[in-house]
């Protein structure tokens, strides 16, 4: 039996900002996400994987050295690899995340706001 | 130079039904693609890749061989490598789909309707 997902369903769970959760996998390779933003998360970069942010509601603000990009509803952007970035929501967003299994939560360092996979891969 | 991709913009662009075009790529692997959907598609299947439909307007029917899933705006699904399924959608819907690089688009036939990477990737 395959399921859909209520991507709004799954969201109304979601208890902490900036904890993502698997909601689907490919390839047992490839992750999506969704994730409560609020506030300023962290500069990071991811290496060696591009992070592609797709805005379900509210407005994320993703700062770059050079650069700062401003998603509404139904907005989308890959992060290359090795980019420096920064996500805001100045209001409560809701993003889906699509990344590799393998890309850290805050890339190339480990704080204490990091979310272990295992910690998104909680069912929710 | 990093752009965000508005998928209202996308889709307002796209000339064809069951014509994907390619507007996000992660690692040179996978894609993300729009399409706009009527009719019946075909009964296919990709024998090694899954695939993500994500609905971002109207309603999208999967048959599968024993089950039918219905899917409305916010809604998803993975579809496993190797499993028979046949996209409807009895009034436009527009999709996202994420899939690999790799996976061909009527999967193991090829159709007239088949539209090659080439044809998926080019700009929109």
């Amino acid at each position: 039996m395959i399921s859909k997902i209520n991507l709004a369903e799954k969201f109304a769970k979601l208890d902490a900002h900036w904890s993502p959760r698997v909601v689907g996998a490919l390839d047992d390779a490839y992750l999506a996400k969704i994730a409560k933003l609020k506030g300023s998360f962290t500069w990071h970069q991811h290496d060696h994987e591009d992070e592609l942010f797709l805005v379900i509601s509210g407005q994320l603000i993703i700062e770059l050295e050079d650069q700062k990009l401003t998603l509404g509803p139904g907005e989308m952007v890959v992060i290359p690899a090795g980019v420096m970035h920064n996500p805001i929501a100045e209001e409560e967003c809701h993003v889906l995340v699509f990344e590799k299994k393998s890309t850290a939560h805050t890339g190339s360092k480990t704080l204490a706001a990091t979310k272990s996979l295992d910690d998104q891969l909680r069912p929710i």
